[in-house]
């Protein structure tokens, strides 16, 4: 197949429009719903005052989240996961991800013996669900750190760098930006690329579900996504009220 | 404790703001955004073109439900059940009454060998969670057999009576219409009322968590009920443009 | 249908025989075989020397619950829940009430930092096997309170009022006391309600299963359960050998 | 140490009182309490008009048990495993055992694609808990496949021959038959014995908790055993108004 | 059906060859191949610095068992144990055999709160793992003492007695010892016997799959069973290079 | 930390020593025990002549993969994910991944209406066992699908390219080739690539531990794999006998 364009008319290398809402919720620390085209996350960031077994003791912080999917989130209901009585391994490949994501942006050491337990629960799905659920919380996290601040236990928000996540692929032989549903469930390649601000690695995962691609594309590919997340974490912070 | 005044100024048989968003997601066949002050629940409906195996061949149709709450929903954030790997009573509990209540509203023997699975996930909790998505829930499954008298599929909404449902109880000796959370952790007596627009009750669940509640008691409560859900079921018909 | 009789031949306001069988096994500090017509269930009451978690060093005790059906305890062979690997959310429910219902009935403050274990497991099930557990545990964790009061544990059995439960519902039009398993299967409205001696509610629930009922009727079970409450109790303090 | 006399007075070749109860509760189709000493287990078997899977189709039957302790039906109270959500390894090994050996005493081939499901409940725990199971049990589907008879559904019990199950042991260096708690505690060598009529063996199995047993011992304690299942089968058939 | 010969050509008293490959694997402590014909288990004891609750504080050790087969272990696969989410009865009785009877070989008061964790992993199937798990286990078990008697942390090996186990049966009416796969699926009598070097038992289980045999077949079984287990546990001490 | 050699003493591009031993169990239809130095997985393909619901009546198979670790495979003992009753998240990760790889390397549509189970189970671990499992998974399945071959089943091996997997990574500041456990322990950035024979990628996944890592250093390391795979596939075809 030859492409002509792409569903929704962007442009090849054009994000869907995002929009970040803080203070979503009113309980947590961080509270950001994040609204990536028609693809709707809210993503909550909780502070916990103790730190997991395994770092008892060592003076320092850990990140760690969970994802959902609202049984009716997609297209047809899926089953409910907390009913079935476990996660699927695609939620937990998932939430393995944004933890780590989380962990690489902010500095462990630097927040004392305390969890940040990010919750990321789509409610509306349409492509790129686990890369929205990073971008926005870095957000929340970010509030859920300056409330420990505003009350005088930090000095400062520990972040390292900020990061940001998004898709890319290739489109009836087009490398394209951040893929919405459609384009998702058919196109050949796809690959989630976590980046920081700097424009270095945090994760990279590409999986060719069709046909394997060549060093080319990869570097295509990884050209687009490096933009989408330059412009990301402008949107982050323009959010967050930090200078650019 | 005497009574004095409610800790949100509300007058004793006053509801706390309702809002009802329509077609709040857009995968549901129905889906609602229940507003009850703070308490916000995602009521979808979802159409499934058969019946669980008790059912098959007996030519009628089957609501059910689920009930969850996001993990940061609440003040302090709650392990998620999908990872605990098991719902909790109180959550069976809630689902199973969900379940009930909408069966009664809804004619199973007029819209075939279908099920209709009510979701109702708590976003933010501030007391009323499991009555707000009752009433909620309510609207989402008429708009989604609204779709299938749209598709020529039934010739009418098989709606047999509308239900709503709200709480009383007893706070400082007073009894009250609509605990929010600061009410419901400091009451003593607490109720659920589900109730038709004819004012006939479908469930009744009375609790004295405290002291134990004669029946004059029970009788003011039960008016405030009635009262209560008198304006809850003329919200739902307004939202649904219906004639009251 | 019009009523005409009760398939038993009991008047409306009639109990089932009762009978209740103190130190029915020998190991618990509490063993009642309590039996309602054809119901049986073993009510055990067991001491633990502790407290759950959430209230340790409180210097209160606790009361829980739990309920079970052996397989064929019914007509039908049910599964057995332990090969299952979860209980249902009808078995929590029932001992989710059963634990509130006891807890209502004694003094938690005055029993030291204690659990008593309420095991309540089904042998013949004819109806109404969540009140006769109740009413049976009442008679158990009276008599494991006794226990600790002769060995000079505590100064005197901690009991702030009897409790007792019972079922009431409409058989054919007619309110009726004491549901047995035909006239509970058949019945449109069912309600359980659970008393004090003094004639005030712990919990009542009730549930419209065919038509939704009205106040009119509601009132009548709720007479009808009044009068029966007050026999049982009566039988539970003979049984215990307790002036009435 | 030395043996000088067992706890309970028992000579070492006597059995403890035995009690069986015919039609103990109404619905199965096969009902016994056995009673050996203070030992109680409820056994009832129900007859399903379906096979597993793996013999669909070979016009044959299948037997299977399932078996549980009541919670308190021990010294100190046991988890409920239906709450754990799993049963224990001790469990599954015994309700294994009471299945092969209620396989061996009956036809399989006489009886047609039907199911017999044993169900052994202690209700009281005093040793010797997995042999009444399968002494009681023999009985209980004895009168379940009599119903199928009195039907006209089978021609004839289809009975091989009687089984019985006793346990046998070292106690303080002396070989004693049928032991219970006390002794079972402190034994060396514990071996359950299951036997048919004629003497042939079923199971043996036999434990050295402490000093492993030599040829001799083994020897004395099957002709202890020997002895002892004779009289079980006299009672059980005594019981069902059988000529021994 | 009359015996002629056995499918392998083996001798009614002969063993299978045997291999024990030592340091099979690099990282535990003890870690034995054993082939037994075409039946292949690796045994590993792991040591572990504390002791499970029960036995906190009480100056002792313990053994415990864990058993496995690969799904492709065996003719047609089997599902995975960690993907269905729970081990069989079959798997919990072996590996209650396991530890049963490592347990009964070494002197738990001998050393010190370690616990020793033995896992027996099949890679290959082909009748008599459980009786070739444990003859392995006692090697890796031996080995692991071993490594603590080389780091100064146990004066000795702290063995009572060598253990062995094997399979005896009775195979178209011929007692025969050491049952390979084709031989188990025919056979009516199934023993497996564990022993010490002194000819003193362990374990014995005996079943009747088909008829049930009588005490003269069963003695002829137990000198099967001694004189294998005789070669078995010199085998195990050549392996060792202790003096037989 | 600067790079002075590997700890191993390889060369920054050299891999570890590659031994592919086909037919290692009997019963599987492929069955290879891969060693890459001291890590030793045991991969089998069995096949199954049905396929998953979802494909039933498409006329194409399916290939899917299971993966665990010996408890004892790891320096300290790892607990038995069938004892805990569930696979964790990483293990889930990996077999997905093995899965989705050797999918891409058969033509799924061309071997009819069965599924190839592939199960890595690792007995010795020093780092890249997944890589590893994939590796030679490719050699099983091949050797599986040339047994469907010789029975006349399919006219060939359904092979659209090889495909093998390696990890690279950076040591102290060096892309290396191949990390074994005591560099992957240590290194900063580890990615899995998954290639085919003609150099295309299948899966890429690059993880950043410690410092995020930048355009160049992944190209330096996708050479390192490109070179490193071309080395695997002409080693699995040599051992499979194939013309390089």
């Amino acid at each position: 197949m030859t492409f002509e364009s792409r569903p929704s008319g962007r442009a090849v290398d054009q994000l869907r429009a995002l929009r970040l809402t803080r203070h979503y919720t009113k309980h947590a620390e961080g509270s950001v719903l994040i609204e990536c085209g028609d693809t709707k996350v809210i993503c909550t960031a909780s502070i916990e005052e103790k730190v997991p077994g395994f770092l008892k003791g060592k003076g320092q912080g850990w990140m760690t989240a969970e994802y959902g999917m609202l049984p009716r989130s997609t297209h047809s209901r899926m089953d409910r996961e907390a009913a079935k009585g476990k996660q699927s391994g695609r939620t937990q490949e998932i939430q393995r991800l944004i933890g780590r994501s989380l962990r690489a942006a902010f500095d462990l050491q630097a927040f004392g013996e305390r969890t940040l337990h990010l919750d990321c629960d789509v409610i509306q799905a349409d492509g790129g669900t686990r890369t929205a659920s990073i971008t926005g919380a870095m957000v929340a996290a970010y509030d859920a750190f300056s409330k420990l601040v505003e009350r005088g236990l930090l000095p400062a928000v520990p972040v390292r760098h900020f990061v940001a996540a998004i898709s890319v692929g290739v489109y009836q032989g087009m490398p394209v930006l951040d893929l919405d549903y459609v384009e998702d469930s058919a196109c050949d390649t796809d690959m989630n690329v976590i980046m920081t601000e700097a424009g270095h690695f945090v994760e990279v995962q590409g999986t060719a579900e069709g046909a394997a691609f060549d060093r080319a594309a990869m570097n295509r590919l990884l050209d687009l996504a490096e933009g989408g997340i330059r412009d990301l974490i402008a949107l982050q912070k323009q959010a967050l009220g930090l200078a650019g």
